[in-house]
């Protein structure tokens, strides 16, 4: 018999978003039809072809996977989403709700008495309820607490205490440990008194009876092995493991280069607290570079794609205000050249080409810093080489393109001083590009912060200014 | 003992890399000092020091990880990068090859021998070859032929016949098959007389005597179950299984919202043919998400760090090209009104202004609606919606900010009808930006084409030329 809540792949998953749109809008036209009649709402509730529409959406919900009922919410507006939600299964709540966007998930939890909170957080580990936690009301928190073991308590407090981009965070707690004094026979009698393994178990935990971490079993090693053989004989006593204030990143980069799959977690004493698993370390991977992308764009975070005008307002003004700011510097070094500018308005024109290029190139150079950072691969020593490497290539470009603009300028214009002041801005300001390009994300780094965020707003602020100062002050000085 | 090539982390690595860089740095500098004396070559060879100097470095070597030498071979300029590369064992060549960046192994691969190379691949499971093959010479991938069984160059020539970002490309040949009538006893003994499992073998494929994918058996369930149980009885028929035609990233989003650690790949008669991993899956996410991110920054792909300033310059003109068209258009635009910008030369100085909030906003819708729609969360019956947000929000900023601006340049210039035409262009800027930054990527979608790449350019280079001439033009009609 097929699971009923078996996965299923994008495509017919979309193909699920589709059945429920279409039940949602038969729904829609049941209730305006009632609404023309005038007839009061119980008895649109006791009506039969709504009742009978409802009951096949729910039909249809039981039948999908937590992570793609999140992602029908997600698809759907606010209206629509709550009344899916509404037809959720109480005890499926928790696990749609981890999978759901901060942004959707907002919605939602704002949609639920605190009573079916508690009640959500009753199917989930206490790792899964520290994620949530962040969006839940103080007083469900406490409720919570007060629903746990003490050891679970214990597990809540800690993992809540662990900053958003640490190890910690990733963390869960559903490690099976085995001691290594033991043989293999004892160890799968062990296991086989289990119901069943947690996820992504692909090794066991050797600890002694501090808790101390001894090495790890793979699983594999389990089944290959003489059962007699003991487990000491048989893990690994040199093993990748973290603790838990480490940065994720560095978790994510072990897990992707040794090709990991789980991996333990111990505190400063090598104390086993909890194991990272690939699972946590994929959505890391995948929301660290949407959330790198989304600030390259110019927005502060996921957005809801129907959150109200207002919220999504505030989502984007932070850029777009640092944005304007620049601009408007921007705007000022120009105002300095009016005169410039009255007396030969082809400035005006041209101007632009030059802050451009600057701007196009200084990204490039910049992004390429900032990944070669990211991966370590920038020591001192070879920093002064990649300064040179991106000087000689922004000569290059400015002879190449500065050439041809130039000569553009030149023909428009009918005048060659004008195209060779165009050429060597074109230049000078592919140079700022790359100097700056190099150093800010350098500069950044050795004041602590991140060099992919705002690097490409102060490059772009750079060489606009810069540009049209350059262009600006060259033509003033030699054509005027 | 501790494992030789024992997996470390991100600051051991570095750690490592700064040990390399000072070896490297003592060979050069008694490299320096016997030429300086004179010496002939095969005396320097000969040297004592020298010899030392090259031991050390091969030990350390010897210590690292395949996966740590590719990253410090990816940190080093190309000379020290072909020292260090000749320092490698030969048997360990063929796994650093796989590890290192596309633009690395290039370099490497110029370096050696065909022979070298085809001794290389000896240590490679066939789906690693093909990982390799684009970059290898035709005369060795024809050697590497002559050297596999059949099964094995059936299993190649599959492998190298899929496009890259399809599922056969992520897929390898190494997975476990059982039958569904025998007892877990008889597959624990199977499994024991294997030396150990491939790595992330999570789950055994059950298949019959024809290789029909009968449903998955995952290895928790081999050690919680009573042995006399039969694998049909405890294994699971229905499963998440894909086709080596499918795109890769509908593999990628099924290993992230289901937690999937392997998942089996059948051709269209459900005949068994491969596998995925994790691993692989956790690879291609890295390369898509840092590849979409290159492209926005306008660089073609990855580039060597220590790349020639001529091969580097190539990566990055492609789009410096494009966006230098786009500016020579804006510029074009600006010349039109010449005249006004004669008569009025504030409008010089404002207009940066207005094409920059327009490219900034018009990118932020870009950027959410091209998220949106790789989730599949657009579809036709909700876009019209999303539209109606996007205008709506434009509205809102370009009252908020046109006012701010409106006033800056009312106070600026003394002149309230200049305020209000910035007021009035930084709006209908903002529109153009909402109304394209929606359309083209569902335009892009519907010609088939990758919304992702170059939608940024296009944005921006219709705000440019767009703002400059909307308020040029207003200006021109209003003010002069």
């Amino acid at each position: 018999m097929a699971d009923l809540e078996e996965p299923k792949l994008e495509e017919d998953v979309q193909e699920s978003l589709r059945q429920v749109l279409a039940l949602l809008s038969k729904h829609r036209i049941v209730e305006q039809l009632v609404h023309k009649q005038d007839m009061r709402r119980h008895e649109l509730v006791e009506s039969l072809v709504h009742k009978q529409n409802l009951a096949e959406l729910q039909k249809k919900l039981d039948e999908l996977h937590p992570a793609d009922v999140a992602y029908i919410l997600e698809a759907l507006p606010l209206e629509d989403r709550l009344i899916i939600w509404s037809l959720v299964k109480a005890d499926r709540d928790g696990d749609i709700l981890l999978a759901v966007s901060d942004a959707v998930r907002g919605t939602l939890i704002a949609d639920m008495e605190p009573e079916e909170l508690v009640a959500a957080t009753e199917q989930l580990d206490t790792d899964e309820i520290a994620d949530l936690a962040p969006d839940l009301p103080e007083e469900v928190i406490e409720d919570v607490f007060q629903s746990l073991s003490t050891e679970e308590r214990e597990q809540l407090r800690a993992a809540m205490s662990y900053p958003e981009d640490s190890v910690g965070a990733l963390m869960d707690f559903e490690m099976v440990t085995v001691r290594e004094d033991v043989s293999l026979e004892v160890v799968l009698r062990y296991l086989r008194r289990l119901d069943e393994l947690p996820d992504h178990t692909d090794q066991l935990f050797v600890v002694d009876r501090a808790e101390i971490l001894k090495g790890v079993l793979p699983l594999g090693r389990v089944l290959v092995n003489d059962p007699d053989r003991l487990v000491s004989e048989v893990m690994t006593a040199e093993t990748v493991h973290f603790e838990p204030g480490q940065r994720a990143e560095l978790a994510a980069q072990a897990f992707e280069r040794y090709d990991l799959v789980s991996a333990p977690v111990v505190d400063d004493r090598s104390k086993l607290v909890g194991r990272v698993t690939v699972a946590a370390v994929v959505d890391y991977i995948r929301e660290e570079s949407d959330s790198e992308m989304l600030n390259l764009a110019g927005l502060r975070e996921e957005e809801d794609i129907f959150a109200s005008v207002w919220n999504s307002a505030k989502n984007r003004w932070t850029w777009l205000a640092v944005n304007l700011v620049t601009a408007f510097i921007a705007s000022r070094v120009i105002g300095i050249f009016e005169g410039s500018i009255e007396r030969l308005v082809a400035l005006a024109a041209l101007m632009p080409i030059v802050a451009g290029i600057g701007g196009n190139s200084g990204n490039q150079t910049i992004t390429m810093i900032v990944r070669a950072m990211a991966l370590g691969q920038i020591q001192r020593a070879n920093a002064k080489a990649l300064l040179k490497k991106e000087l000689a290539i922004s000569l290059l470009n400015g002879v190449v393109w500065g050439t041809i603009f130039g000569f553009f300028a030149t023909v428009l214009y009918d005048s060659i001083p004008l195209g060779l002041v165009m050429m060597a801005a074109m230049t000078l300001n592919l140079m700022v590009a790359a100097l700056f390009g190099v150093f800010i994300p350098m500069l950044m780094q050795r004041f602590g912060r991140d060099p992919a965020v705002g690097s490409s707003v102060l490059i772009t602020a750079i060489t606009d200014s810069g540009g049209f100062f350059i262009f600006l002050g060259l033509a003033t000085l030699f054509l005027l």
